[in-house]
Order: C-alpha cells, then sequence, then structure tokens
C-alpha cells in the first residue's frame, strides 16, 4: 500500500500538450485507479491458486448485480447498485483492504477510509468529486435500497469463493460459523432469498469441516 | 484456455441441498466468471509489473464510463453502457484473448466467441441466457450509442496503459503509429473529443519513440 505521501501514480505519466483540464484531471484519476488492480484481497480464487485483487473483485460483483438484482426485496435502481459496486474499494487504494475477520484494524478502518476518499476523489473536477465521494457515502452508510444491495453482493462474493475453495478464509484461526453467519448478516437487509442461501452455504460448509462450529482454542 | 469439452468450474462446486433451480443456475453462472480473472491480455499494467486480466480490464471500462460518458457525442444509457462493458469480454473465458494486432488469430474469432457464447450463457436461466446474448450481440455489432462508447472505452483503456508504460504492446514488431491510429479510429463513432485525445496520446508517443512512425522492417 503507498504511503500517504506517496507520489501519485499519475504523476508518472505526462499529458499530452494542449489536453483540456477538465479531461486531464480525469484521465489522472484513471490512471491513479490502476492502483486498485494491485490491491489484494484474502480470499482465494476458484479459477486460479491466488488471491483476489479489488480491481477483478469489483467487477464480479458488478456482474452479481446483473444477474440477482431480481432478488432485491425492495426496488432498486440497478445502474445506481452497478455504479456503488464499482467504486466501493477505491479508498482502498490508499486505506489498504481489512481482512473482515481482523477487529484490530477495523478500529481505525474508517478514519483512514475517510483519509483516503478525500485524497483520491480530489483528482477529479470539483462537481465530479463530490459525486463520486456522495456515492461512495451511500455505500458505506447502507441507508438505501441500492447501498444495501451492493453491500449484500460485496458479502455475498466472498462466501462464494470460500465455498468453492472448501474454506478459504474461513480457516482463519478463531473463525467460527457463529462469526462467518455474523459478519454474513447484513445480506438479510437486501434479500431474504439471498440471506437464505447464504446461511446454506455457511451451515453445509460447517458441516462439511470447512470451518469450525465453535473455536477450539477458546 | 480451458479446452470446449473441459469440465465446468462450476461443476466441481457442489451446491446446497434445496438450493432453487433458478438460483443454482445463477450461481454456477458467477462461479464459472470467476475464470476471466486468469484470462490475461497483452497490456501491461501501470501499478504493478504485470499483464493484465480481462476481469481487472473490465472493471476498468466501468470505471471509465462513469467518469467519461459526458464526452459521448449522442446520449447514452449509462446504466447499459456499463452492463455491455461488465459482459463484454466474458467469451474470453472459452475463446482466449485475441490480440489487437494479431491479423491470423482475428480471422476465425468470431466463430471462436460465438460458440463461446453459446456454451457461457447457456448456464443461465432461459430469460438471462437471452437476454444477456442480446447486450452482447449489442456490444459485437456496435449498432447503438451505447454499444459504440463501450467499444471507444475498450480502446482506449489499453491506450492510456500503453502510453504511460512508454509503448506497452505498441513496441510489438511491425506494429506503426499508422496501424495504431487505424485500430483505434473507432473511438471517434463514439465521441470527437476522446477521439481527439486518443490521436494526441499515439502522436505524442511517436513522437516520443515509443511506436515507430513507419515499420523499419517493411
Amino acid at each position: 500500500m503507498p504511503h500517504d505521501d506517496a507520489p501519485l501514480l499519475a504523476a508518472s505519466v505526462q499529458q499530452p500538450d494542449g489536453t483540456p483540464d477538465r479531461l486531464r484531471r480525469q484521465i489522472e484519476f484513471i490512471i491513479e485507479v490502476d492502483r486498485l488492480k494491485d490491491v489484494f484481497r484474502q480470499s482465494p480464487l476458484l479459477a486460479a491458486d491466488r488471491k483476489e485483487n479489488d480491481a477483478e473483485h469489483s467487477w464480479h460483483l458488478a456482474l452479481m448485480t446483473l444477474v440477482l438484482a431480481e432478488y432485491a426485496d425492495e426496488p432498486v435502481d440497478t445502474s445506481k447498485v452497478l455504479a456503488l459496486v464499482v467504486l466501493h474499494d477505491l479508498v482502498e487504494i490508499y486505506a489498504g483492504d481489512t481482512f473482515l475477520y481482523d477487529t484490530a484494524a477495523a478500529a481505525d478502518q474508517e478514519a483512514r477510509e475517510q483519509q483516503a476518499a478525500d485524497k483520491l476523489f480530489a483528482l477529479l473536477p470539483a462537481d465530479q468529486r463530490d459525486h463520486f465521494r456522495s456515492l461512495w457515502d451511500e455505500f458505506e452508510e447502507r441507508v438505501t435500497p441500492e447501498a444495501r444491495f451492493a453491500k449484500a453482493m460485496d458479502r455475498l462474493q466472498p462466501l462464494l469463493l470460500n465455498y468453492g475453495n472448501r474454506g478459504g478464509t474461513w480457516r482463519t484461526p478463531g473463525v467460527t460459523e457463529q462469526d462467518v453467519l455474523t459478519r454474513k448478516s447484513v445480506i438479510k437487509d437486501a434479500s431474504a432469498d439471498l440471506w437464505h442461501y447464504a446461511q446454506d452455504l455457511i451451515h453445509t460448509g460447517a458441516a462439511n469441516g470447512w470451518v469450525p462450529r465453535a473455536d477450539p482454542g477458546a
């Protein structure tokens, strides 16, 4: 993860002379966010023997939104959900990925991410800076149906990777079936059907021994 | 790239008992497309020393759509463009990535991709199979403003990676400035402003010696 005072990736690319200022700022943002492809998560892929990065994770959520939007309990504007999932992890370029089961890192996560959002979205022209920031705030606050559905996708996707990998990060020492159920329960705020399915995945995983029912070390 | 008769990745994951048939099919599709993260392109990243995969490329196009939609010469439905860019490369899971400057591979590209589309979208329930297939056909045919804009994003993004990398795939033997201009000219069907900018990138790259003005071997 780059330090707060690290130079921008975008600063290493000299734009052609005469690029209009607004477009230059937009392109700098587009260059800077290439870094999301180098922020790695804990979740293992299904298709290859490596961990997933935030950019491909975000793409997977967008694809899932197109397939699963029909399960939303409240009407959702799918285009809004797509924007939210495309943007939701951008702050991790500077704040890093916080592992779902790492309670220590979670303590200052919000402050780190707010600071990162300030820095990243400031690259854009002011109107887009404000628009993107409000979308990211909307995702974080989970007050709208679209934000709740986007968060459900964000929680369901690694569940599928862990289940398909017969454990994955469920095998982290100290993590139990109940911890997984607790962390994933926000899915029920968006979709009763998908929450029912998510619980089936977790219970089946526990029955198969991929996540302990209780912490043997506790 | 998996063989045509290779077993589905989705077949390796046993769904929980009692999963409704429609949801089971949708989840199998979502699992199968994890493979897009393992289809690698020729373009080098800016943020890391490796080539880009199709999933993170598709995410980058979605992000670019959110930032650059204002440059479309015709009104575009952004949510449609987002769906098109999220889906546009899925067929490469079975058909592989065809390098833009590989004219031999381009010869049977369409047949390979049509076959791949038949196979992949058949995983979905029939209504979604038809819907996703029609979106992919729309992208390929480039008749609608949304498809033209999505294609412009698909051409502009690797241009930014090559420019930022001071050459990248422009340095492929035999590729000249004129080849790049020709292959990128579909951008002008979507946006005069972005085509102007794309030409500036290519001309500046040629002036800097990152792509030859003419093929020295020709």
